[in-house]
């Protein structure tokens, strides 16, 4: 494994700068050759090529020295062209991992510049579990192959692994397990990890288990070297601990994690035999890409854009949601047509109604944002909801009273017209009661319906407190102030 | 430690299933001694006193049996009467350990409901980097005798985590830390640990220094086990590790713990001597905090609200968001005032000019996310800026044509009025170049200022579109239109 020198700098700043140095590597080769193709050289060809093999080398050696998570995020950082120079620069026995580490939108541009027997002795190198992770970029072909090169253990669990939900603890497990029996000393164990040699990536406790693979117990390394080699196994183990079974949600997985602060976890199946385990790395990257994801999709975006992918993809990527919000948009306006008589006579209604819209919206998402939270965390319970329905509707109307007369007020000042400012404050405080029960009821419906509450909830809560807020606002105008004139 | 037993089912399966039974028990005992205040019994109060005690021994043996992090949940999901009920009948040993479990907002009722004695009782048991935790919640006058209650090198260990910034590598540390020279053999490591006894929680590795205490190398404990007792530390031991500064930035120290895979690092300072311990418990709990505040801050809460904290505190905390969208609505919609005559003339374009303004905001929102997002992971360059930027402008422009076409085809489908529909896709089309331009213009200066491109960037920016989208079309319709008829 290639080394990470952090002593001397932060760790951004020493990725940075190793950045720093591969582009200006890429564009000094990219210059000198621009320059020798002007002139009319003798031996014009070999001067380029020489100059090319001497400026590959240079980043090959610059390469060399990173590890591998460096590199994936160097090549994250780069155009296609440069970052398909520099892919090829790469050390061929690193490919795997950094498959692995970069990013799934960079990781598609970087497949399919691979052929596939570049592909197969990429991914042959790897972890049962991470030839999973990658599976569903890999072609076929390559896959039927990769499974052809596997043992028969290791293509039992690589299918079985594929059978699960990529969001299952199956699917987020790893095979780094080391097996001792209960009856040994902690001498003997000492002895067979000697023998053994190496332990697997992120190893902090072995598993005890009996002669049908059913988990008894799990020794951490912290125990068997704090106690005196003459114990056993049995005497030393711990008998309560956390473990996940392989149907087990991912995310409930992730926040047990963090509840009981575990590094790793057995993972059994119906029968109480291991079958895998459960690490906090797998974890870690499972909390960043979830929170990831709920971002990007509330922005509407689908999926993670490569920074460099093309206008036409990322364009794509951006279309659903924007039709989406369309269609809300157009349907919420719609209210608007209703009321045209209204506001010819009234023009001053046109620039006061997106005011009503917009708060009801705003104040509509802070209610939602703190129901789907507490949601996801677990806190809500049939016996508390009425009590946390009366709490949103209790702010609601308080907010409704306390902004209404702000805005009243405001446009009373405006337009020196009472019954504008008394309009204006009745529509914010009713439209302010839609937005808190639109905002308590979609992720509560969503989440009875077995719908993930955070999805999709702000797009709609904004057409209702829209729509609501226009025909509410031109609605109490209609009655109140069209007739005066 | 107790006891943690999901062998039989989902973890928050398991945790629902407790607090609902904690539920049951609070309910009874409401009910049970509600009929006996109704009653007139003889010995009304000795049987009130019975029945009470015994609900509060049912109650306290559940609690017995459970980890802290699931009390601290239970405590979490209980309206605030019953929280303080459950919270005094909680062993008073694991107090401390469960403040430090709880959310924010719910430890503050928690403190709220403890007399000094109970605080500080509660609080001298916890490791120093979990008292510099709690710091920020506790009384001066407790903080001051804990002080006392420390021994030398703790007390400067705990001022000195005081003084840095609590998003600093130093504010996440602790001090688990177990040191050894390189020159002793293994098997004399094995011998000091087992004399030592239990190790710090979450030791994956041991710390090798020299007599200045400065860092020299790390030994994992996988590989005290894996190599022969003769063999010396210094021949065994890891000499490229990552390792971080007492200032570093702590999301930095994060991702570069998800980048690495790491489990731990050593805590150095300027002179490479050993200060403290990173763990990956307290980056877990880091990234979750962040994002959950990210999340907060989008919606315009300023702090984690309890589910069950009180109406007017919940409403102030909502207030400055709402204040403030409120005056850019406001600043927007004034531009709408400038254009009340051509309004009147053409009502149509009052239900037409929320339109534009809004897809203006959804495009400008996806383009400032990308731009956040990668200023975030590091990777915006001075050399791929220019790159970004016109690709950017690009999807904007593509994105203007298209749905500035829909939009037009629309607003002549509607009311038959092909000039209108004109002035509808140029509108739109040039409203969404501006939003591509606000999208990457405001994060990009906000880093560039030092700021957090995240924050307020979305309120800015829809204020822009919003205010530009109702001039670009309400101007294009003056002149197109307003003229024509």
């Amino acid at each position: 494994m290639p080394s990470v020198d952090t002593l001397n700098s932060p760790p951004e700043e020493y990725l940075r700068q190793h950045l720093d140095e591969v582009i200006e590597l890429l564009n000094k080769q990219k210059l000198e050759e621009a320059v020798v193709h002007q002139q009319v050289m003798p031996h014009h060809d070999l001067v380029e090529t020489l100059m090319h093999k001497q400026h590959q080398v240079a980043i090959k050696q610059k390469l060399d020295n990173l590890h591998t998570a460096d590199i994936a995020y160097i090549l994250e950082s780069l155009p296609v062209d440069q970052r398909l120079i520099v892919w090829n620069l790469v050390e061929s026995d690193l490919d795997g991992q950094i498959l692995l580490d970069v990013s799934d939108a960079v990781r598609e541009t970087l497949i399919s510049s691979m052929d596939k027997s570049e592909l197969l002795s990429a991914t042959e190198q790897l972890d049962t579990d991470e030839i999973a992770d990658l599976a569903p970029d890999l072609p076929d072909d390559v896959m039927q192959k990769l499974l052809q090169t596997l043992n028969d253990q290791n293509r039992q669990r690589l299918q079985s692994v594929l059978a699960y939900a990529e969001d299952s603890v199956a699917g987020l497990m790893d095979f780094g397990m080391v097996t001792i029996r209960a009856d040994t000393t902690l001498g003997a164990v000492l002895r067979y990890l000697r023998q053994r040699g190496a332990l697997p990536e992120h190893t902090d406790k072995l598993f005890v288990v009996d002669e049908n693979n059913v988990l008894k117990g799990v020794l951490s390394l912290k125990r068997l070297v704090t106690n005196i080699p003459e114990q056993h196994v049995g005497a030393v183990m711990a008998r309560d601990f956390v473990c996940f079974r392989l149907d087990d949600d991912a995310e409930e997985a992730a926040r047990a994690f963090e509840r009981y602060d575990l590094l790793s976890a057995p993972v059994v199946d119906e029968e109480h035999r291991l079958e895998g385990r459960l690490g906090i790395d797998a974890i870690v990257d499972l909390i960043r890409r979830k929170s990831d994801e709920e971002r990007l999709a509330e922005a509407g975006l689908r999926e993670d854009e490569d920074i460099f992918s093309g206008i036409w993809k990322s364009a794509r990527n951006r279309w659903l949601w924007l039709a989406v919000n369309l269609i809300t948009a157009f349907a919420s306006t719609r209210v608007i047509g209703l009321f045209e008589d209204t506001i010819v006579k009234i023009v001053a209604l046109a620039s006061l109604m997106p005011i009503v819209a917009g708060i009801g919206g705003n104040t509509g998402n802070q209610t939602s944002m703190l129901i789907v939270r507490s949601l996801a965390l677990g806190l809500i319970t049939p016996s508390n909801m009425r009590r946390l329905i009366v709490k949103e509707l209790a702010i609601g109307l308080l907010n409704g009273i306390v902004w209404g007369s702000v805005l009243g007020l405001l446009a009373y000042w405006l337009y020196a017209n009472p019954d504008l400012g008394m309009v204006m404050a009745g529509a914010t405080l009713l439209n302010l009661v839609v937005a808190a029960i639109t905002g308590f009821s979609i992720p509560l419906v969503r989440y009875r319906m077995g719908l993930d509450p955070a999805i999709g909830t702000s797009v709609l809560l904004t057409a209702i407190t829209d729509g609501m807020g226009f025909f509410i606002f031109l609605g109490l105008a209609k009655l109140f102030l069209d007739t005066a004139r």
